[in-house]
């Protein structure tokens, strides 16, 4: 592996303790739920029919035991954890430059999804104008949602080129200051704030109900974390926040399509660089980031990425909404599509954890999702 | 109005204080959510067009203020408020006749829904025997649901004299002990625990972030409440906790195929008796039962019932599962329906509460839907 970038080198725990510092007023502390359902259904063996047609089939199902730490960016402004990237980004860009000139020159950003949100609320919030640039496919709600927060929306093609070309056009007229998605310095550091907040809130509970850890002897650390992996931005802070810690960190991907770019690529020791999927985890239709890279591809930051199918998200998102009564979009849920499907990774935890199991928050990531979106899903 | 019955007499809220004491081990303290965006779109005028069709057509909308205090008996177990009072009912006959005499004979009851998954959970819980009788073409889901906690499931036909012809044959082979679904002392004391959580949680959260009241100089109690009236235990219980103090109670009811029973008994002053309705809210297709019509009749102990119609819930529905992000079932919202469409009920608020509006309390009943069912719901 290379020498890890500057830029990489500085992506520390304590630069995720810097953002939260900054973020803590405008964003809410989301709650950590745990549901002895989900332990249970997740620390018993699959069927031997579930794994007919994989490379498991005919082996003996793995035996790994949880107990699952949700934490529930899903209740974040917004409905997503997009929006501690988004105030971090554009409170660092004020302290940077100056109020004047974020003011005076606005932000921008191309976006159809949560990302676009977080930017129009931040940026409302703080007085600065936006420009957000969406494909003219995007779905009216979110349309509207980036609107009610006072943001211009601007249209374009849906392809990365047309996008960008768009977003050049508005910079030119504008001088606005682009806002990227995930793969940015202040992005990584923002959104890694979920787990500081996850750590603390693990302590706290596990103080007060010592019976929710499986270590008898009382916790002071998560066993393992997992996120969704899209641009990667999450995963990325959330590993920066916990490196050099003994919480283990994974990512997790939809494989549909080949939405599995970083599974891909950390095989292959390369980034993929392009992906076109339709995976039902829309957050996640993105390749990984070149900064985001660099981390997930650290395997002392990152010990692995793991993916599931469409019909294993959809399983998990229906334990979720009708057993914990949660509302949560597709990509929000791949995490515990892992932990409950993916006989890999339930290995490696059998193998890991032995008969105590692993302390295992998962992060939901959002929850941005209609009741026809739900409708359509399950049909 | 007659004179109340010595058991309606008999329902105070020491009696609820002791019916809390008795559960306590055996249920959750389930959350108190608030939402800032429900707040504001009930705080503002309904537009006149919704207005149209109605007797208050052309009238200018009413423009109440309202702070919701969400109890989440979604999130209790088995999904809905009935664990409270079928724990409570089964304690107090353990209590009464003693464990051998309750553990010889068994419990049974009929129940297409949540009635009967909480007692077949509270009689597994406490190793007592139960039968559960339940229409044959009841939702395969509710019938494992039932079996799942160890319950006898016995099928019938689906109307009520079918229903009761079985029970009597079981209880003539097996002398077990009907614990009736809402109509029974026992259950209303249990039901209306979660009135006197409410009124802890409501406390301890406006001490600690003021804001969330309308009350500038610090709260003691919830201005009102509403809960949804199927057969009315919820409905009497909380009333029952709040009798003799400030805190008003309303009741909300579908008002499709005639399901507003308790509506139009109040109307007309005598209880409607049967009623037969499809009405999505499936919780609430009962007449009010013979004791929580005494206690809801009483203007002393409920200040008013509204009805709302299919579409008024299932706006509501979209609301919470979209906005709030939490699963609810139809029959959850009616209260929610009442405060954001009933124009009868908004000028109530606006002309008692003036501009300070309240701070109000609202039941979520229950959390037991399926992903298919939001999706026919809303196809």
């Amino acid at each position: 592996m290379a020498e890890p970038s500057i830029t990489a080198q500085l992506l520390t725990p304590d630069a995720v303790h810097a953002a939260y510092a900054l973020i803590q007023p405008y964003i809410h502390r989301t709650p950590l739920l745990t549901c002895q359902t989900l332990n249970t259904i997740a620390s018993t063996p699959q069927s031997a029919e579930s794994l007919v047609g994989t490379s498991f089939e005919g082996q003996t199902p793995a035996n790994p035991k949880f107990r699952f730490f949700f934490k529930c960016e899903n209740y974040q402004r917004i409905g997503a954890f997009k929006a501690r990237g988004a105030f971090h980004a554009l409170l660092r860009l004020i302290a940077e430059r100056g109020e004047e000139e974020v003011k005076r020159r606005g932000v921008i950003t191309h976006s159809s999804g949560n990302h676009a949100q977080a930017l129009a609320l931040a940026a409302s919030t703080l007085h600065v104008p936006a420009y957000i640039v969406m494909p003219s496919i995007s779905t009216p709600s979110k349309i509207a949602g980036t609107r009610s927060h006072g943001a211009e929306v601007i249209f374009s093609g849906s392809t990365s080129t047309e996008r960008e070309a768009v977003v050049a056009e508005i910079q030119a007229k504008t001088d606005a200051i682009l806002v990227p998605p995930y793969d940015h310095f202040d992005i990584i550091c923002g959104q890694g704030t979920s787990a500081l907040e996850m750590e603390e809130q693990y302590r706290a509970l596990v103080a007060d109900k010592p019976h929710l850890s499986v270590h008898a002897s009382g916790a002071q650390a998560l066993d393992a974390v997992i996120t969704p992996v899209g641009g990667g931005g999450l995963n990325a802070g959330v590993a920066t926040f916990f490196s050099g810690k003994p919480t283990r960190v994974f990512g997790a991907e939809p494989s549909f399509e080949g939405a599995d770019d970083c599974c891909r690529g950390l095989e292959a020791g390369q980034r993929v660089e392009a992906v076109k999927t339709l995976t039902i985890a829309d957050g996640l239709r993105t390749p990984v980031g070149v900064l985001n890279w660099e981390v997930i591809s650290d395997r002392s930051k990152v010990a692995g990425v793991f993916a599931v199918t469409e019909d294993q998200i959809k399983a998990a998102m229906r334990l979720v909404l009708e057993r914990m009564k949660v509302v949560v979009e597709p990509s929000a849920v791949v995490g515990l599509a892992v932990c409950l499907f993916n006989e890999e990774f339930r290995r490696l935890v059998e193998k890991e954890a032995g008969p105590d199991g692993w302390d295992m928050g998962i992060v939901f990531s959002g929850g941005n999702t209609t009741v026809e979106a739900i409708g359509k899903l399950f049909a």
